[in-house]
C-alpha cells in the first residue's frame, strides 16, 4: 500500500495577501520563501515555510477564474491540503481502486516538473485535497 | 523572534467519523494513532500520523457545543491548523505586539500537559490557527 510522505502545503485563499503575509510573516515570524506570480492558474502566490511543509497564500489575479469565483462565493480561508507521495501513479490506481474520486486521474505538470492530482471533495467529506509528487 | 516549529495538526470536523476514516486511513494509508472521546471538547477525535505532522478528525457528540454548531452552521470540512511553538508566553506577546487578536491570551492546558491558545480568526483572514506548546 501506498503511504504518503508528509503534508506538503497548507493553500489558503486570501483577498488581501498582504494583511495575510502581516499575520504570517511578521507577527508569526514565518520565513518566505518567496512570493511569485501563476500565470496558469492567475493568483499570486506566497511560500512561506514551516517545519517540512509550507503554507501558500493564493491571491487571485482574476475574478472569472476558478479562483476568483471561489472567493467572491466562500471568502478567504483554507482552500486545500496537499499530501506528498512517492508515487503518484500507484496513489490514484489505490485510490480509485476504493472507488475515490478524483477531478483528474491523469496527473498534471507543473513547470517544476512536480506533477499533481486533486481528489474530489464529494469523496473527503468537503476537504479539498492534493496530490504531489 | 520566536519562529513556529512546525505544523503540528490540521483538525478536520466531520459528521461522519467512519466514513471520513475510510478516506484518509483504508483509501490514502494513513496511520490512525488513536481515537478518543475528548469529553471536555464533546468531541470524538481520531489521530493520524502525516510525516512529523497529524491529520486529526474530530466529530462532535454534541449538536449543542461549539462544534456542534459549527458543523450544523458550516458543514464539515477544515476547522483549523494547529502551529507547534516553542515558548508560547513569548509567542502570545509577540502577536499581541503586533495587535493580532487572541481568543485566549491565556494557555488552556490539555490532559497532556499540552498548552494551547487560538488566535482570532478576525486576525488571520477567516483561519482559524490554534498554539501548541
Amino acid at each position: 500500500m501506498e503511504i504518503p510522505v508528509k503534508i506538503n502545503h497548507i493553500a489558503i485563499a486570501v483577498t488581501d495577501l498582504e494583511g495575510s503575509l502581516f499575520f504570517w510573516k511578521d507577527a508569526l515570524g514565518l520565513e518566505v520563501e518567496k512570493t511569485e506570480e501563476v500565470g496558469a492558474e492567475k493568483a499570486i502566490v506566497s511560500f512561506l515555510n514551516i517545519g517540512s511543509c509550507k503554507i501558500e497564500l493564493v491571491q487571485s489575479t482574476d475574478p472569472e477564474s476558478g479562483l476568483g469565483k471561489y472567493l467572491e462565493k466562500k471568502g478567504p480561508g483554507i482552500h486545500h491540503i496537499c499530501v506528498e507521495v512517492e508515487n503518484i501513479e500507484m496513489m490514484v490506481k489505490q485510490l480509485k481502486d476504493k472507488g475515490i474520486q478524483l477531478i483528474n486521474e491523469i496527473p498534471r505538470e507543473k513547470k517544476d516538473g512536480r506533477r499533481y492530482v486533486f481528489i474530489h471533495p464529494e469523496s473527503t467529506q468537503g476537504v479539498l485535497v492534493e496530490l504531489y509528487q
